[in-house]
């Protein structure tokens, strides 16, 4: 049994940038030489969160569309009163969309669909240098 | 210390259908002998999500009305533009509910609550026939 | 290897009521040992959810904001008009945010951003305790 904390770092544009890390967290994987386990991904910090979603520029742009409707930019945020970081949208977004994902490893693989990738989204409201992290947990 | 990876087939209508997969996930653990740990519910494909909820016809219903207020059928999506699937509504609302669902094991059971039961949630315009995965790890 | 539950309570004015249980989850890491692996917090209950956000009120009522336009109290809800429960609202929160988060565990403490906190929210109708657990695999 082992556990494997493997960690990369993302460059995002910020304002509900999507990106798609999936083959990040296979060369994680891959030199963690677990073949059979849990497999979870998570980015630190209060205004990023990780899902999956078939990446293709189309839906990504309506998920953002949807995440503007649910936390929308332009409303007054109480975060932003006190602390004028201007960024109190991607708060409010990150805490409904979560920093965390988890998948089994079967096989050395991810147990995704065919057109499932794992995505990090930086809800922040300027670019952002990553920190995302793969936690394995297997054998 | 062990790893199982269980799986099972469910037949969906989609549209949003919530199906009670409690049982599927309790005969998993009972064959995988595994007593205490951690459970992760992952279902494969992109407009399928994982959740609890307390599983009566009202608040199924409730949730299906909430979900559809948060990514209607009835607007455009980008999706649909390029790709003519149609489903752009179910791949927004599956990246924001999860298709994941992590829970602890304790003595052999679910660590739920009385009236918490596991849901697969289709959102695809059509039936589906989802792999539904059951991965433990413990002991 | 090891896995290690444990448990603790926290008393919640119900409500959207946002609890910061960070030193909660990292006193029940404390008593594990365990230094390396990976905790999962959740809530037993269909009416509560775990995420993570940076905790000061400003924020707090924001989400508690966006919350309420995603699944407004003063709407009708089918659970009501069938249990009275007056609740329906709750459980359609919880379904939607989820009830358990996972996170990586480094050299003895969460792998959280600096500002990124772990929350209890609970959405019920009147004052719970609530039973929150935290389950670790690690070494």
């Amino acid at each position: 049994m082992a556990v494997v904390l493997k960690e990369f770092q993302v460059s995002t544009k910020g304002f509900t940038d999507v990106i798609d890390v999936t083959d990040n967290v296979r060369r994680a994987l891959s030199q963690s030489k677990v073949q059979n386990g849990l497999v979870t991904v998570s980015v630190a910090g209060s205004t990023a969160a990780v899902s999956t979603i078939e990446f293709e520029s189309g839906v990504v742009q309506d998920l953002r569309d949807a995440i503007e409707r649910m936390a929308p930019v332009d409303i007054a945020y109480k975060h932003d009163l006190r602390w004028h970081d201007g960024n109190g949208f991607a708060h409010v977004r990150a805490a409904m969309i979560g920093s965390s994902f988890s998948v089994p490893l079967h096989s050395g693989d991810l147990v995704l669909g065919t057109w499932q990738q794992i995505v990090l989204l930086d809800f922040d409201n300027r670019p952002r240098s990553r920190r995302v992290f793969v936690q394995i947990i297997g054998e």
